[in-house]
């Protein structure tokens, strides 16, 4: 069991932060997506408001900005009922060290329950978990290269939701390997879900090195990629490379990479189609497979809210256990010191 | 019945949409104002907290910057016990065309309930409720020089209030007509409502061409524009346009223009006075008029959150109805698959 | 009886704004910190949320930016369960004259219950509370240099906490006091709770003339000025000021007024140290004190979201029976016209 995998969860095997799916096992990744299941109310296409986080202080610590996770990450918390706190910090303002420290020590004593990080720096949110240990649970909501790991995980509560069990299924995760904060973590999510067939498909200067270590398999040829496929994941292509040696134009990117009506049909016939969103239309991805059919897209935004309401309520209950758990210790070792 | 009206309602004629009152039927705008009514407790001068919107995700969609309008709809959401998400949105990082559409879209499937939308654009408001139909409510809360409906039909209450009916009333508008974005709305609800004498005071230049079409007066000279009326409703002058050739200087504007205590002795004794706010004192209106016992700018106010609550509340019931229809059609449809 | 009292209290001697601890009687703030400590549930840390200002709507008026001044009442309000607006104010958008009341007269006609006011001009709460009186209930949140009584009082719910009675007590405020906001605030709060040894310790040209009629005595040695103290209370350092000629450098600062272990044994062996944070390591304080067992820097936080849940449910409370007595005094009006 790693570090990474302790961090995460209670003496009890219960989560307390989620920072990664690395380390954690396959009935684990089950149960939260089992959780997110009873958060989707297929009827009327509604996500109910619950109380489970009532009176609970979830502080949103954005050091670097992204509306759109915060804005889902908001939503998430405030159909928990919890009260919000969303901080803009710039990471010009603190540096990693002591007064990034003060800061989250600060947020603490003001009986924060929980953090939603986002950090350009990879490793953040496992460094503030570590710091401010053992009453505030952290969520990472994206942090540098390393990890994002509420997409990943929307992405395995889509696939479960519309393809079922793992095992049987071929998946392609094309695009931008090396720079994407969140195909780490597909990788991760899908090895322990029980997923044989994963598959890297993109140019070899976005491919990174070893990477088949992870036990994928790496593919130049979009075509032969992604053929026989279950499902697609498209990464967001970063337009902001294109100036770099890493790509080629974005004409000439949509050409050889570029999921097309003509291309997904090398994939099965009831293959799905999936991006993070925002989408570059005619760039990673052609508008007609966007909005088609097979086009899980917007699906995805919805279960994102989910998700994230079951990470954040799953990870609540846990640090409500430990805190209990250690009142009773305490309150155990002062009736020793009266007997 | 016009393609807004249709848009408006759904089929059963309740409200889903408030974009303008043009289309809008008598019973409809006597409807909504019954409703802020409601909101308007008189005792102790207090509104009261509702569940109306409980459980709703309202998104305030701010294309254009204004913290006035802004505040009175999160309050109004508030008091309706909705969870509310203000995004400031600037329009340079979105084109009206497909990535607009996507952000929308993308709000759409967090299972938003309402978008409360602001936008330099006239129609922009009208333009997102066809395309993201049918589940989203749309409050157009000020678009281009096109419409402000909610702040037209919060004059009418006011009017409503304190004058009673609106058939016999003689009701002034006064000030730059042209590039008011809640003029045109005034006038199609006066009208809708039953009022025979609508007289537009100002000069010749802030007055739109053919305005007479609309089965309005027009004046130049303020003192007959306003002689005899039961109401003045002063719009506010946009300072920023006295550099341009439109607009005379302030102090002769004034003097043209302003309302004074002198110039209100031409109305009739019991005449209110009525202004937008934020009121430039010494230059649309005196302050002795403005602070005085015929002023109703702070009641406005007050007015204001009650009548966002009515709209924000029948369009989310109007939703709610037409989800339920199709839902119940859905179902229908099944049974008779399996039968 | 000050006018600041006067102005505090409501007829029956309630609290209904709360601006400065000036004038208020040690009756009173003992019922502030017997309702702060109410709020702190010592058991697990945790602050318990509760309805008192269900309903309620507070608008936090910052003129003046400070996240964790704001951070702290916006997490009060919501643990109140009050609607929260929050609006950042820039002094340059409004003078102190006519614009200024117009904005304040709006919000109150939006039916706000409650202004939390931060202001970097010297008595801007109190000129606000004397203007939109009787029905909005102000609380400094800060005032230019004023006071900023949330703070002077969370100092005297720590020391309550940890010291109990304030008779015995040796105090020493630490620092820059004539550019302190909370100095003046934390003198009258300790003279009225009955502290005799009240001791300000810091350079010449850091203490104001005169500053010895408060009934405080002043040392410019930092070691005799601590010396046998329970309580030492260290003022934040504006290092933006190190330029000036008041003060030396941060070197020289730290060597003749920082805190450190060696100089901390002057005090009394189980003095507290307090710090209103954010702290300037190496520079006021030594991370070893900041630290150390002795610190209650992070307690300070808590209690603070505690003392203003205490103040702000205080004022409501006066507020709404000055509104109750107001309208039982009309309706007896009008029973007598009546008859």
């Amino acid at each position: 069991m790693s570090s990474s995998s302790n961090l995460q969860l209670t003496k009890d095997g219960e989560l307390r932060h989620f920072l990664t799916p690395e380390g954690l096992d396959r009935l684990m990744l089950e149960r939260i997506l089992d959780t997110a299941d009873s958060f989707v109310v297929v009827g009327n296409q509604e996500i109910k408001k619950v109380p489970l986080l009532r009176g609970r202080t979830v502080v949103n610590l954005f050091f670097e900005n992204s509306t759109r996770t915060r804005s889902t990450f908001e939503l998430a918390a405030k159909r928990l009922s919890a009260d919000v706190l969303t901080l803009d910090i710039k990471t010009s303002a603190t540096s990693k060290g002591e007064s990034l420290l003060d800061t989250l020590q600060n947020l603490r004593a003001m009986h924060s329950d929980m953090f939603v990080v986002r950090h350009s720096d990879s490793g953040a949110a496992h460094f503030i978990a570590e710091q401010v240990t053992p009453n505030v649970a952290i969520i990472n909501a994206g942090d540098g290269r390393h990890a994002h790991p509420t997409q990943a995980m929307l992405d395995m509560l889509t696939i479960r939701r519309h393809k079922g069990h793992f095992e049987p299924l071929s998946v392609a995760i094309v695009g931008d390997i090396s720079h994407s904060r969140v195909a780490r973590d597909q990788i991760h999510a899908l090895k322990i879900l029980g997923c044989k067939d994963i598959r890297l498909v993109g140019p070899n200067t976005l491919m990174p090195q070893g990477i088949e270590n992870m036990g994928v398999s790496t593919h130049n040829n979009m075509d032969s990629g992604i053929s026989g496929t279950d499902v697609i994941i498209m990464l967001r292509l970063q337009t902001e490379r294109m100036a770099s040696a890493f790509l080629p134009s974005a004409g000439e990117y949509f050409r050889l990479y570029g999921l097309t009506t003509a291309r997904l049909a090398q994939a099965k016939p009831d293959a799905i189609v999936m991006h993070p969103g925002p989408i570059n239309r005619g760039i990673e991805i052609e508008s007609a497979v966007a909005d088609g059919p097979q086009s899980m897209i917007l699906n995805q935004v919805g279960y994102g809210i989910a998700l994230r309401m079951a990470v954040m309520s799953m990870a609540m209950s846990g640090q409500m256990q430990q805190r209990q758990a250690q009142a009773n210790q305490t309150s155990s070792l002062s009736g020793e010191k009266k007997a």
